[in-house]
């Protein structure tokens, strides 16, 4: 029998060794819905795969490969980057940053060439790339250097809300900064054409305000009225269904009720605060507005707990669907037609 | 039979006329609860509250009364301040505002007083109050002017999640430069104070970050290092049980998991986000850091649902029984003393 559902390949980065990385990724592994989703290959360290499989038992074995081969039964492992030194769960160190930089890096670069139809990234941490001599602050920025996308958003998608980021990993004084129309009016552009590929019967967009109560009328703050509406404006002179700026603390409330399908927050806290309240494991970041698609788990390196067996992989497979999604949705998706 | 429970007159003001708070004080006041847990007296509009009276069936009958006194059957209604125009729910009007300032400054002068043991407040309109010539904010900052109390926190607490503000109805720019480690720590003792006086066998304070990540070891942000830490350890040297800075997106879920009995947000909507998510209608807004006792609903006034007999008591409710609690943990609460 031969179905013609094609499948497309994903690249998953394994992050930060001595993080959770390796852990939820074999966790994952082992989940069918996975395999019925995505064609996997984990760009990382084999050894470490394997050092932590005892607990999924179910995960199919390991095969290194230099290339995008796939054998039946098995997972493709790629090990591109400087050589693994021993795994140190929760130490945090120069080596696992120079590694999970240069992992990112090679999935990145298959995106890129079109060899793989998107990635999906275990996470790093910060300290650690930096310390290994890199001036990035996290995913994001390598990726939006490679692909040549300064205006990629941080988007946080679960069953429960969606919401786009007009500015993520900077201090809070300088997010205010960033509180402008141009920028909100694309962060707002960015959105729709999200929604738009995962096929939502409706797009509804409600953009928040910066300050308490959406400054009140000009009481509590100006960039309401000088920023934010007329960014609002703007789209729907585009044909865009968007609204607001509504008060912060009660539009992610309406989004989960139902009145709206996305909100556009003004700052990091502002959406993630809301988000890991409702979805603390099964959500997932997506970077929007770059010309891959990338998913990735929504919690760090979580040193404290790595190597202990009690991650939640959760995230992580959401990460997976929601890139399978998003890469079918693409017309020029690679994937591969299954045989059965 | 004469029972020992002394409960506490509480003077519960009307708020704008044209908003919701007729309404739901009518519901209140129709719940046996309330009339178990104080005594209240309404200062307000007498034809306001019949004229939603249709709403709550079982609300008592109202009486004007120039005084504090108590008719068994009956609800006690002060109405001091100018003559009160026609009620126009829905209206933004400078008489409602005017009227909501005076009624809320009798009361306030009740409870500096002794006459009462506490206030619970009605949604006022910032713009109403304005309209009518006033230059404050809110609630808060009348109380704190008529009792002296520049350090004042307004705080939000419910049956799952307490959380005091370093700062409130300020822009988020003029909130970050709250963040001080004087007021942080001032905040922190305000708190454990609280928590005493609501008699928790627990108290653990967790003091959230400001940047995202709280700053993740000064990448982010610096106040964290410069302003948050000091606050923490000074008051760790009181004896207060508090720890921090945490992350800002994590730090609401882990209190609510009973990992901690009470938060402190660096600015309004840190806070006020998490709790609408999860309190929306039993949520009770309570300033502290002034010498006496008041409590208020966690909403506005609803001028869109005004009249229309559809407004939730659920927060007025707890509000009443809230600052009852508070009432009754002061020895010198003024209380009548039950007899049947």
């Amino acid at each position: 029998m031969t179905t013609n559902t094609p499948k497309p390949i994903l690249a998953l980065t394994m992050g930060d060794v001595n993080g959770i990385g390796p852990e939820i990724l074999v966790k994952a592994l082992a989940h069918p819905q996975l395999w019925a989703a995505c064609h996997p290959v984990v760009i990382g360290d084999i050894r470490a795969l394997e050092s932590v499989q005892a607990f999924a038992p179910q995960c199919p074995p390991f095969r290194v490969s230099g290339d995008l081969d796939f054998a039946e039964g098995s997972i493709t492992v790629i090990q591109p980057g400087p050589p693994m030194p021993a795994m140190q769960p929760g130490r945090l160190t120069a080596e696992a940053g120079h590694c999970a930089v240069e992992w990112l890096k090679y999935a990145t670069q298959l995106a890129i060439d079109g060899q793989v139809a998107g990635i999906v990234t275990c996470p790093l941490n910060k300290k650690g790339i930096q310390l290994a001599g890199y001036h990035y602050a996290g995913h994001t920025e390598i990726i939006s250097e490679m692909t040549g996308s300064p205006e990629s958003r941080m988007s946080l998608f679960s069953s429960q809300l969606r919401i786009v980021h007009i500015s993520a990993h900077i201090p809070l004084a300088a997010a205010i900064n960033q509180v402008r129309t141009d920028r909100i009016t694309e962060t707002i552009r960015i959105a729709h054409e999200a929604l738009l590929r995962l096929g939502l019967p409706q797009r509804r967009i409600a953009v928040a305000g910066l300050n308490p109560h959406a400054g009140e009328e000009t009481i509590l703050g100006m960039e309401e009225d000088r920023e934010i509406a007329p960014a609002v404006n703007q789209c729907q002179m585009e044909g865009i269904e968007c609204t607001g700026p509504y008060p912060p603390d009660t539009i992610f409330l309406r989004a989960m009720r139902g009145e709206f399908d996305l909100v556009v927050a003004m700052y990091h806290d502002q959406g993630h605060v809301p988000f890991k309240m409702v979805a603390m494991d099964e959500g997932v970041n997506i970077t929007l507005g770059i010309p891959i698609v990338r998913t990735s788990v929504d919690h760090g390196t979580a040193y404290d707990i790595a190597g202990k067996g009690v991650a939640n992989e959760g995230s992580l497979l959401a990460a997976i669907e929601l890139a399978a999604q998003f890469a079918q949705s693409r017309s020029d998706a690679t994937s591969i037609q299954e045989k059965a």
